[in-house]
C-alpha cells in the first residue's frame, strides 16, 4: 500500500445499469459511495432486485457510506448494507436522507447518519470529500470531489448528472467549485456518467420543457392525466403550478408520487400549497377540470398508470375527450409494457401525447456537449467512464480519446481497482462477484433455485407418489396442457407396469429415479418437453 | 346478405402485430388472406407462439387461403389452419410456396396449392383477386386487389409494403396495375399497413444502403460479421456480392439464413454462385478475409449471433480487430437481449456498427410519404388502417383524416367486419376470440395452465405427501431459497402437530386442504409469498 494515496473500485454500476456501488480505499479506511439496486433481466422470474456483493468490504475498516442522490439505483441496496455493517455512518443531503429514512422504516432499521450540504467538506482519515452540486433529475444530487490529504490526487466522481443552464428550480452544476478544488491537486482523474453518451448533442434543460407543457395544460380537455418519473420533484412542481394557474384541481395518484411529494414537503422542495393537492378519494365523483398525476410511467404491473389505462381504477377511467401525457421516456426493456398501455388508452378513446410528439421530457444525463462543457471548465489528467453498460463505456472512452488527446482515458469494468499512486494510476483486477438476487421478504435466492423456477415455468411440473405395499400411484400435474389430463391414466398404467416388471424389489433411490425418467420420457413423447418431476415413495 | 358484395374481416393482425389473418366472405364462399403467428408477450412463459382463432371459418364455405408473402406473421399459423381445414387450396407465389413447403414438411402436412404470379388474376365464386407486386423486405411480396364480379366494389389490401423506387433487385410497387384495376370499380376501399406510421417521411430504399455497406465491407478487418433479418434475401445478395468482390470468403452461419438462401437458390433469387458460399465447418481453422453472416439479429437465445457474441461458438469467437455489423433494427421487446449482445461483444474487444451509426438498414413498411405516393396515384373512397397495434392504427387514421378529407377513413379492430355493400360500407361487430397459445409439439396450452406456470415461476412449488397409517410426512420444495431447507424440519413438525390435534379423523379433501393452507402460511411468514402447494394423502 506504499505510495498509494487512495483507490477507486467500482463494485457495481459499471458494465451494467443499476446497483451502483464504489469503494474508496485508503490504507486505514474504506468508504463506500452509494449502494443501489439493479432491476433484473427478464429471465430472473419475479426476482425483485439485485444488490452488489459486499465481500470486498472489511468491517474493521469500513466507516462510512456517502450517498450522491436518492434514486433507487443508488440507495436501493442500503438496507442490506446496513444489515451487514450496522455501525457505519450514512452521509446524505437532507432530501436524500428523508427518502432513505422512509425506505429503511419499512425494514425497521436504525442507522447513524450525517446530513451534508453540497458546499461542505467531509473529512475522513486518508481523504477529504467535497460534495459538489450537479444537475440531474432528482433534487439535491451531488458529485464528489475526493482529495488525498496531501492534495497529490484529486478525483471527481459524478455517476449521474447533466449541465442544466436554464432550470427554474436550481442553479447550474457548480463548475467553479470543481475547478477550485481540483486546481489544488497535482494529479486529477474524472469518473464520469456514460448513460447518455449516444447523444451527440446537449441534453435538454428542464426549463426548455415549459412551453410545450404549458400549451398542453391550457387545452380544453376536462381531464388531463400526466405520468412522469416520480422522483422528478422539480418537474412536478412546474406542472402542478401551471395546472393550478389554469384552474385545474391537482390530483396525485400512486404511492411513489406520494412518497416523493412527502419528502419534498418535509425538505422545502414543494412549491405548491399542500391544500392545492388532492388524493383520488377526495375528488371521487367530482366533475370540473383536473390534472391527475399518475405514477408508474414505465408501465409497472401494480402502478397507477397501468391500473388506470386498463380501465381497472375505481375513481378514474380513460375515455374519449381525455388527454394522457407521457412526460417521460421508455427505459429499455419496458417497451412492450408501455406500448400495451398506449393501445389500451387508444382503445378507450383517450388521446396520447408522448415525448416523441412534443418537447416534454428531458434526460438527467449528459450528452457529449454536456461533457464538453465540463471538460472545457476543467481538464483532468486521467478519465474513466462509469455508470453504463460496457457498450456505452466504450463509446464514452472513444469520445474522450478522439477529442481530448491530452487526457489519459482508460476503460474499466467492475472489480477493477483504480489506484491513484505516485504521479500515475495503476489498475488492479479483483475477482469479480455476481450481484445477489433478492426476492420476497428481502431474502436472497440462489441462481440454482431461479433456474428451477425457470424450468417449471417453461416445462411445467409433475408430482408422483407411490405406495409400495398398497401398489397405489398418484400423479398431479401443474402447468401442463389440459389435453395431458386425458393421458394421466395411461401414464399411471405405464409406470405400474414398469414397477411390476422391473422396479418392485429395487432400492429406493433407483426406484425413484427410474420412475422419474419414465414419466419425463412419457411427457416428452406427448408434449415435446420434459416437466420438472418429483417422486415420493412409501 | 342481400346487397352484400363481399366483406373484409380481420381476425388477427389489427390491434396487435403478428398473427395476421383476414377473412374475405361472399354469400357462397370464404377465402382467407394469410395465417400468421404472433410472438407472445413476455408474460407467457416459453410459449412458442400464438395463432388466430378459427371459429369464424366455415368448413362448408372455406375454399382457399391466399398468402401475400412468406414472413412468419403471415404463414406461421398455416400448419394449424391446414390441420383444421385440410381441403383448402393455398395460393402463393413461387418463393413463398417454397418457404411454406419447408415449414410444412416439419409438420408432415400435405396440402393443395396453386402458384400465382403477381400479374395474374385469381377467380373465385363471388370475387376476383388480382395480386399486385409491392416492395417489402422479403422477395415476392404482393398486395391483393379484391373486386366484386360486377365491379361495384374494389378493395386494395396491402398489409406489408413500402414504395422502393431505387431497389437494385426489383421493380417499384406496381402503381399502374392498382390504378387500372381499381379504376374499373365504382367504389373503392384501401386496407393499409400501419407499422411505420410514426415515420413522417419516406422509408429508405434498399438501394440507398449500398454506399455505407460498401465502405464497411472495404475495411481492413480480417473478420467482418454481419447480422440481418434472414428473410431479406435481396440484402444478403447485395452484401455477399460486395464481399466476394473485395476478396472475402462468405460464410453463412445459422439455420434461418440457410433456409432462406435455399429457397432463394430454388427460385432464382440467389445472385451469388453457390460455390462462393461456405458453411462454418468448411472454413474452420482457416485464416484470411471473411464475411460471416450471422442469423438471429433479434438476439434469440439459440441463434448464431447470440452464441457467437457470448463466445460460445466452436468456430468463431469475437475478439479485438473484429467488426460486427448490425444491418437490422431492434424489434420492440428485444432491447435488453440485444444490448447484452452489444455489451458482450464490447467486452471481447470487437467493434460494433449499428444502424444508429450508419445508413445500413431500411424498414420494409411505409412512412407517411410512402402512403402519400400511393394515395396520389389512386385515391379510394374508403380507407381502413390495418397491420398495427391500436395506437398505430389511430395515428394512421388521424393522418388520413387530416390530409385526405375526401376519403372516408374508419378505425377498425379485429372482429369488425367491413361489409362493402350498396354504395357504402357497413361495419358489423363479431364476438372476438383470443388467439391460441401454442407450445412444444404444436399443442395448444390453456391460459389457466400458463397462469399456473407463472405462479411456480414467481413463488416456487412445494410437494407434500402424508401417509396416515405410518404417520409419515415427506416434503419437497422446488425453486425456494436454500435458506428454506433449514426450515423444512420445522414445517414437518408443525404439520404433524396439526394433523394429530385436528385433522387425524377428518375427511380426505378437508385434510388435504388444511395441510396445504398451513404449509402455504408457514412459507408466507418466512418468505413473504405462498408457493404453489400440492398434497398427496395415503
Amino acid at each position: 500500500m506504499k505510495n498509494k494515496y487512495f483507490s477507486v473500485l467500482p463494485i457495481g454500476g459499471v458494465e451494467e445499469i443499476g446497483s451502483n456501488m464504489t469503494l474508496i480505499s485508503t490504507p486505514e479506511e474504506q468508504i463506500v459511495i452509494d449502494c443501489g439496486m439493479l432491476f433484473p433481466y427478464e429471465e430472473c422470474f419475479a426476482i425483485n432486485y439485485l444488490i452488489p456483493d459486499f465481500s470486498l468490504l472489511d468491517s474493521s475498516k469500513l466507516t462510512s457510506i456517502v450517498i450522491t442522490h436518492g434514486h433507487e439505483d443508488h440507495i436501493g441496496g442500503l438496507a442490506h448494507l446496513l444489515m451487514a455493517f450496522p455501525n457505519i455512518t450514512v452521509y446524505a443531503t437532507n432530501f436524500t436522507l428523508h427518502l432513505i429514512q422512509k425506505k429503511l422504516e419499512e425494514h425497521k432499521i436504525n442507522f447513524k447518519y450525517k446530513v451534508y450540504d453540497p458546499d461542505s467538506e467531509l473529512t475522513f482519515k486518508g481523504v477529504d470529500i467535497c460534495p459538489v452540486h450537479v444537475n440531474h433529475s432528482i433534487p439535491e444530487t451531488c458529485g464528489l470531489i475526493i482529495r488525498s490529504k496531501d492534495r497529490k490526487w484529486g478525483a471527481l466522481y459524478i455517476s449521474d448528472f447533466k449541465v442544466d443552464l436554464y432550470s427554474k428550480h436550481e442553479r447550474p452544476i457548480d463548475l467553479k467549485r470543481i475547478n477550485e478544488k481540483l486546481s489544488e491537486c497535482e494529479q486529477t482523474a474524472f469518473f464520469m456518467d456514460s448513460t447518455n453518451i449516444l447523444n451527440d448533442g446537449k441534453t435538454v434543460s428542464e426549463g426548455e420543457l415549459l412551453t410545450d407543457l404549458k400549451s398542453l395544460l391550457e387545452r380544453d380537455e376536462n381531464r388531463i392525466y400526466i405520468t412522469l418519473f416520480a422522483s422528478n420533484v422539480h418537474r412536478m412542481n412546474t406542472i402542478a403550478k401551471m395546472a393550478v394557474a389554469t384552474g385545474r384541481k391537482v390530483v396525485i395518484m400512486g404511492r411513489s408520487l406520494k412518497t416523493y411529494m412527502e419528502a419534498a414537503f418535509e425538505t422545502g422542495h414543494a412549491q405548491i400549497p399542500p391544500e392545492d393537492l388532492f388524493l383520488p378519494d377526495q375528488v371521487k365523483g367530482q366533475s370540473g377540470k383536473m390534472l391527475i398525476f399518475l405514477s408508474g410511467c414505465q408501465g409497472d404491473f401494480l402502478s397507477a398508470l397501468r391500473r388506470f389505462s386498463y380501465g381497472e381504477d375505481g375513481t378514474f377511467k380513460p375515455g374519449p375527450g381525455d388527454l394522457v401525457i407521457f412526460s417521460s421516456k421508455v427505459i429499455p426493456g419496458n417497451e412492450k409494457k408501455i406500448s400495451r398501455i398506449y393501445n389500451k388508452l387508444t382503445e378507450f378513446g383517450a388521446e396520447i401525447i408522448t415525448a416523441n410528439d412534443q418537447l416534454i421530457h428531458a434526460s438527467g444525463h449528459p450528452g457529449k456537449e454536456d461533457l464538453n462543457i465540463l471538460l472545457k471548465s476543467f481538464t483532468p489528467n486521467f478519465y474513466f467512464p462509469i455508470h453504463g453498460e460496457s457498450y456505452f463505456l466504450k463509446k464514452h472512452y472513444e469520445f474522450i480519446q478522439a477529442n481530448y488527446p491530452k487526457v489519459s482515458a482508460r476503460l474499466i469494468y467492475n472489480y477493477q481497482e483504480v489506484i491513484l499512486g505516485d504521479g500515475t494510476v495503476k489498475i488492479e483486477e479483483h475477482e469479480s462477484q455476481e450481484p445477489h438476487l433478492i426476492h420476497g421478504k428481502a431474502l436472497e435466492i440462489e441462481k440454482t433455485q431461479v433456474s428451477q423456477r425457470r424450468k417449471m415455468a417453461t416445462q411445467g411440473a409433475v408430482f408422483i407418489s407411490y405406495h409400495r405395499s398398497m401398489g397405489h400411484i398418484e400423479i398431479t400435474t401443474l402447468g401442463l396442457p389440459l389435453i395431458f389430463q386425458d393421458n394421466i391414466e395411461q401414464l399411471k398404467k405405464r409406470l405400474l407396469q414398469q414397477i411390476r416388471s422391473d422396479l418392485i424389489s429395487r432400492e429406493e433411490n433407483y426406484f425413484k429415479d427410474q420412475l422419474k425418467i419414465s414419466a419425463r420420457q412419457f411427457c416428452n413423447n406427448l408434449l415435446g418437453y420434459k416437466p420438472v418431476t418429483e417422486v415420493h415413495l412409501y
